[in-house]
């Protein structure tokens, strides 16, 4: 089966709209997603990407995303809280989620958590809402997501992300070629379905 | 009729994308068009916006443009020299255009001899390439860009930009809304063709 390795983190304000919409897209395209968290940080500091300082940019960013929950009939209610995940424990956590497969489920129940009911990501409330649900022991997770193993592999998969150039969250790769922004979801897919050759046509988008 | 601000800096790599398309799209749309270069440097500046030291964002930048031309059914041979209209000469002629009434045809013959004859904006051979068929004597447009009143009109177009959100090139600005990349050219026109309105529903994109 043809795949897509989707690199996101928790924390990325676009990376909503990817959660929300990526199963059901790849499921019609057939094509099977590896959900990779990863440290976003990281790679923007190395490209001097300080987002937090980009007052215009940041304004721009959540309105953006409002409109276009809209035109995917995506649920909104608010920008959520932003910044968030300060020690990046809901980012670990998915490190264990993904090394024990529970990852897709925790990631889309974070993601409703943070933009719907308003909740910080990472915080005990977040953790307490979306792992019991998931069947998992809110405990026994954070001491595995404190681990030197989870925090050696949040290292490791945001090396692999760096390798493949990749300086932003979400971001699709596909037979060793990126895409960035929720808004190449499509093109990413198409891709990995096979039109994945550069070639001047007369055709839509 | 509707109107849609096209807001753009010669030298910006994913403008050339919009430049190329927007007439087309916007007469199917019976929207009307105002191009309106302005000083993109300025306002990623104040952003903190450094594009040149964010090399992993660069080199995504022109693949992507690449795999883009080749969706729209564009020319594309190389990326174009970038960065590039170092003392802003081909901005500044665009405020003598736009003053006159020629500011797009000036721009489409630009932007394609930038990308596609490799000459570098602002250089007296792509201004010679351009201006001559536009019935435009070099030497007297020269000299009216370097005058104050393009420096002037190059300033206030940057403050009608900023006051708008803008942090970058292409943006477009219909009925007050601002859509920022070659990407959203589609939901801009859709807004100012009426469907300006933050609504969830079922269709596609």
């Amino acid at each position: 089966m043809k795949q897509l390795d989707f690199f996101y983190f928790f924390g990325s304000g676009y990376a909503y709209l990817s959660v929300m919409r990526i199963d059901a897209m790849a499921k019609q395209s057939r094509v099977a997603v590896r959900w990779r968290p990863f440290n976003v940080r990281t790679v923007m500091a190395e490209n001097n990407i300080a987002l937090r300082t980009q007052a215009a940019k940041v304004r721009y960013m959540w309105r953006d995303i409002e409109r276009r929950a809209a035109t995917h009939g995506l649920p909104y209610v608010r920008a959520p809280i932003w910044p968030t995940d300060p020690e990046l424990l809901a980012n670990r956590v998915g490190m264990v989620a993904a090394e024990e497969g529970w990852c897709e489920g925790y990631t889309v129940a974070s993601f409703k958590t943070w933009y719907l009911e308003g909740m910080e990501l990472g915080s005990r409330a977040h953790l307490e809402h979306v792992l019991a649900p998931l069947g998992q022991d809110v405990d026994d997770v954070i001491a595995k997501a404190d681990s030197p193993r989870a925090h050696e592999r949040l290292k490791a998969e945001t090396d692999a992300a760096r390798s493949y150039g990749i300086f932003g969250s979400p971001a699709f790769v596909v037979y060793g070629e990126t895409f960035w922004g929720d808004d190449r979801l499509e093109e990413a897919l198409a891709w990995a379905a096979g039109r994945h050759e550069l070639q001047t046509h007369d055709g839509e988008d």
